[in-house]
């Protein structure tokens, strides 16, 4: 653990480094072109009235900061879920660390902290989702004692796209 | 669609016919022993100062009730989560109609209502889960304009039980 790397909650005038790292995220992912959302979305998203989502961000101080200059290294965003089977669920949407900050435990201290939040609300499950190919998550994953229920239970997750949605709507 | 049947949102005097609900659907999918709220739970977590779900009814009149004498008769339990990609999402987490009920359109009407509403929120997806032996849930929900992403894009859903949500945060 590095305390020179602190994770603190994401403040609004983060929001434009968090959707640089959200593509840098969807990159990996391999589908750059699937982020649509704008700087200005996700503020208006997290920070209104009624918040569809909260993050943490992993900051180094300004003289440890990237080759581009950045001191937001990492992020997890998450939000409040349900089950009717468990009750309370936290679900983490994207945890990601710069390539170029890995291997400082960065990453798991970012979702130790989401895993804390949700203790503290009650929650006795923790979600999130990785693509089938990415082996190292699974890996770090699994070893951190998550299950694969989509393996383990045959859970599949689907999907309206928002013409989908229109059409449904309109019937 | 039959006018007599109403899709209203569950109030919280509604509770105890909902968790019969989520148990009936628990054994059609063969996990009945997995169901671990409470009425009580369920009042507490969906109509406190936090609420974590929101929940729609389909309800009959009295004199077309069920033979258990129910006038409850579906359900669609859902909440507002958040896509770094494309932004507001509505996840449905249940929709279940009991059996003697089927084939009237009520699963429609509170999909439906269930689209509607996050389309009004600005949700641009509305994503749910299904287990894959349950085709005839996957034909239906495909003949609806839904994609399986974990066959399309191979997403898995991990999650972290109770204990190792423990084990992560005391780490």
């Amino acid at each position: 653990m590095d305390p020179a790397v602190s994770i603190r909650d994401c403040r609004a005038e983060d929001c434009t480094e968090v959707l640089r790292l959200i593509r840098e995220l969807a990159e990996y992912e391999k589908v750059p072109e699937q982020v649509k959302i704008s700087d200005q979305g996700l503020f208006q998203d997290g920070f209104g009235q009624d918040p569809f989502y909260k993050c943490l961000v992993a900051e180094v101080p300004p003289e440890r900061r990237s080759k581009g200059g950045h001191t937001i290294v990492g992020y997890a965003l998450y939000f409040f879920t349900y089950s009717t089977w468990k009750g309370r669920n936290i679900y983490m949407e994207d945890l990601y660390v710069m390539p170029e900050f890995r291997g400082k435990g960065i990453g798991k201290r970012l979702m130790r902290t989401v895993a804390e939040i949700g203790l503290e609300k009650g929650c006795t499950q923790m979600k999130f989702s990785v693509l089938d190919w990415n082996q190292p998550a699974i890996d770090f994953y699994l070893g951190e004692g998550a299950v694969d229920l989509t393996a383990a239970e045959g859970w599949h997750v689907f999907r309206f796209e928002a013409d989908a949605m229109q059409q449904l709507a309109s019937k």
